[in-house]
């Protein structure tokens, strides 16, 4: 199992065979085929056997996947067999979204921070938890050997706030700020630009309508 | 130019070259070379040649690119040159942060109502827009001609409310219900899975332990 030679587009996609799997457990479907999963994920049978090969191929045999196996299995390549430990830095609404999804702490990971540079949030409470001045991060993420940091943050804010990161020992930084952050190997980023994602729902719109009126 | 041959993967990419070409414009450059272009965005000058090639090239000299005359063309391939109305339905934490986003409506994307099932939010502002009972949501939908639905409601919510607003006229869903939508061909759709997301930067901290350790 080499993982690290595995594509990053195979890796988006697991997460999602995740989800599938875990609809499936719940309903206490204990083998699938791949061409029912096919059916269902509406993806060809082909590329699921293509993407399980890249983890061994989790041993389907004629009679199809256990499905509490490969859930497991997925489960542990992603990492979220574990704990992960996450702070919020930027306590505003989206801020507030993220650290409240109970879904999140269900996969593993748990919110034990939030930092703002607002005076006024200073003692909010989010969840169980209280917003505190930002300053005191860098001190926070020590003590309590926190993994990922989310930045719900202005882009403006987002480059300085990595930097002063870098050596905290953090893992991770979930960014949400509209800008590409430069950071050393250590720390992974993933980004989430909506701004991004919704030009491309724009452009398929339009797309779309010059299908129809070539 | 056959748009409809131009893979997902290039159309993901536009809008990061987009948000760059917009810095240089604002910083006053004029002109860019595809080596100074790749320096900046972190992508190989062929990279960028290639994808730039799927529209035909925008026609660099020599000396590069116009950087005014990029930025345009690129908008208007993204269609954010005309403006988009949209509707959020969900007025939780996640609604409020992207209402909020006054970038958004800077790329032309007006945000014209908000709906909630929650009694309690009802006539709340969220900008200068109250929050409605969702089940206005049709009629203002077809009054307004509105184009984009925001999903910002549970899972368990999303796919009747695809199927409700099938009839409406709507373009666009821009999704972020954890739930893959089943929707016709006239409606695009564009996921934000922030699970998803999350669970893929876990599967990245760990191959990259897993690269110290092996």
């Amino acid at each position: 199992m080499a993982d690290k030679d595995i594509s990053q587009a195979v890796i988006a996609r697991l997460p999602r065979y995740f989800r599938y799997l875990g609809e499936l457990k719940e309903r206490g479907v204990e083998r699938i085929s791949s061409q029912e999963l096919s059916d269902i994920m509406k993806v060809t049978a082909s590329q699921i056997r293509q993407d399980f090969n890249n983890f061994g191929g989790f041993g389907q045999q004629g009679y199809g996947y256990n499905v509490n196996y490969l859930y497991e299995e997925i489960s542990k390549i992603l990492g979220i067999d574990r704990q992960h430990s996450l702070v919020i830095i930027g306590a505003g609404h989206l801020g507030q979204a993220i650290a409240g999804y109970t879904n999140f702490t269900r996969r593993g990971f748990v919110f034990k921070g939030a930092f703002d540079k607002n005076p006024e949030l200073y003692g909010k409470k989010i969840r169980d938890v209280e917003v505190r001045p930002v300053d005191e991060v860098e001190d926070f993420i020590r003590e309590n050997n926190i993994e990922i940091v989310v930045f719900t943050i202005p882009k403006e804010q987002a480059v300085p706030m990595a930097k002063r990161l870098e050596t905290t020992g953090i893992k991770a930084i979930w960014n949400f700020a509209h800008v590409d952050l430069d950071v050393p190997d250590n720390i992974q980023v993933e980004n989430v630009h909506l701004s991004d994602s919704l030009m491309k729902l724009s452009y398929n719109i339009d797309r779309y309508e010059k299908s129809l009126n070539p």
